[in-house]
């Protein structure tokens, strides 16, 4: 059983009420040498205060909600693993919520931690939330005086500016990044293997793509582009779409997708870089791993996840920190994946 | 702010008392008409009970601690996946622990739970977990009457039975299977890439793996097992070792680690699995995927996961079950990366 007041009391021979008084760092007369057999039992016995009575006294839980749409994603693991260690070091604990990109368990997730009481919301939104979820969201924050940092992603597509503070990375830049790196190679067909629509940085990410095409002086295909869902097997599939139309580079939303993208050119025996180019992004931990190691945008996911805890208790410490976002700036990191289109007709 | 009992009351031009019986379900004598009234104005402003309240009258907060070493290893990511998301389904919060493998924040991660007042706590031990760690977290436990479920690795290396319940895998039976697999094909002389002996799941792939070349009629090598750290580095390191030893095959205890045994032989320029084959463990979602779809032994890491909760939340409903654990199959799931030596040598 978990060691109460009473059982100090009883190991000690003081009375419930000393103990109390010393235990909760209340105003007393008690000797240095009560306290310190006071402490010393409380060691023994591994007390540790019920936490339910100091909430209901300080109003505050330490807890802290992370809604992320899939932990088995490797981009959303590093955010919540940077989210939870930080948290530990700052005092909170993390309770960990995960959508499966259903904008119906953002509102669900978001009702059941209030209800924990945790101290504030970090939330990564569901990639298909449409304007309906978002204001679903914050019509149920209305009725609390729960903060919200968002992470990743915004809540209101279609707006470049979100009413509530956030973490992101700048996705057009990255997705700008990716293209001018291929185009700077020499290739002039390229094809590019976007996130879901619904999600802002799938959109800034194909903004940034048409940019560099624009600058570069070539018109923008359509044909040439196609929707993913930013799994692996969406870039196995669609690229063989993009390989028909015979393009020499694919630049890939996500790395996820890259290496679908990289195990369908194998099926078809077309060998990377030397056949095909192939940019990812965010930079997963393993891209430095696969067989022919990718070029990719590096996101800062850990940082991130730090970022998003430490302008949260920023801001419960200060409520009235004005609503201001982080924005992290991506990395071009070339790896063997890609090389000019010259060299791979040289080897055909 | 949150909407109190008092807010209801005064929406409905009701007294606080009566309120408070109606929506905490107490015995009254209040008309139907009047209860109806109130649970429509608790609905309108979103009234949420306060649970710090409910959990010291409970003494439950319908909350789970999970403890892993990585969350952004993609097979602990599955397991902590499917635990959030039973916990969601019956109705239970899981707060999530990294302790990157640190004994010492087994024992740390253990108390703040229990300062949290977790109802139960699941636990995947550290690798590293000596007898020191395993002991000092039942030892806090002992004061609580919190029950804890092991997931995937037992608290007592060198001992075969827990004294807590758990979900396993049986890890000699997989090591077993991905070693007879490689024999069957005709290879005979194997490599083996093993996980921090310090685990009780690296030390039985080990054993599984030994089994299987002696009933081959195979004498044991040590020369030919490499001791690695389930990281993908490690596979990428070791294999360069055994290459040199002239392995035909080898056995990577996991996939993070396959990979990079895949990784150092595409820069070595050998071809898998025409000049190497590679067999992991764990299945990881994109060993299907990868240039090389891997052969693996699959895990049900997601299903392990549910699995814990169940059991948690079974011995929560009846604190006097018995104390038991269940042991998931494993499954040998044959793709690309294996093939007979006799092929190898054809193509050479």
């Amino acid at each position: 059983m978990r060691t109460t007041i009473r059982d100090i009391a009883l190991r000690t021979g003081l009375s419930v009420s000393t103990v109390s008084l010393v235990l909760n760092h209340k105003e007393h007369r008690i000797s240095e040498e009560t306290c310190k057999r006071v402490f010393q039992a409380a060691k023994e016995l591994n007390y540790r205060p019920n936490q339910a009575a100091v909430s209901l006294i300080t109003k505050r839980t330490n807890t802290l909600g992370l809604i992320i749409p899939d932990i088995t994603n490797v981009f959303f693991a590093e955010i919540a693993k940077g989210a939870q260690v930080r948290s530990q070091e700052l005092g909170y604990s993390l309770i960990l919520c995960n959508t499966n990109d259903d904008p119906e368990k953002d509102v669900d997730y978001v009702n059941v931690l209030l209800d924990r009481g945790v101290d504030g919301i970090l939330l990564v939104t569901s990639v298909t939330s449409g304007k309906t979820s978002g204001e679903k969201c914050l019509e149920i924050l209305k009725y609390t005086d729960k903060p919200v940092v968002l992470v990743d992603r915004e809540i209101f597509p279609g707006t470049s500016n979100s009413e509530l503070p956030g973490v992101f990375s700048d996705n057009e830049l990255g997705g700008y990044m990716a293209t001018k790196h291929l185009l700077s190679l020499g290739h002039t067909k390229l094809g590019c293997i976007t996130g879901p629509m619904g999600a802002q940085s799938s959109k800034h990410r194909l903004f940034g793509h048409i940019r560099a095409l624009q600058e570069a002086g070539l018109s923008f295909d359509p044909a040439l582009v196609k929707e993913g869902n930013y799994h692996t097997e969406s870039g196995f599939r669609l690229s063989g779409e993009l390989l028909d139309i015979g393009v020499t580079g694919i630049f890939a939303c996500n790395d996820m997708m890259a290496y679908g993208v990289c195990r369908k050119a194998a099926e078809r025996g077309i060998l990377i870089p030397t056949q095909l180019s192939v940019v990812g992004f965010d930079d997963l931990p393993f891209s430095e791993f696969v067989e022919t190691p990718l070029t990719s945008i590096k996101q800062p996911a850990y940082e991130m996840g730090e970022a998003a805890v430490e302008k949260m208790i920023g801001i419960l410490a200060n409520p009235d920190l004005p609503c201001e976002s982080t924005t992290f700036q991506p990395e071009l990191v070339i790896r063997k994946s890609t090389v000019a289109p010259y060299m791979q007709k040289a080897t055909n």
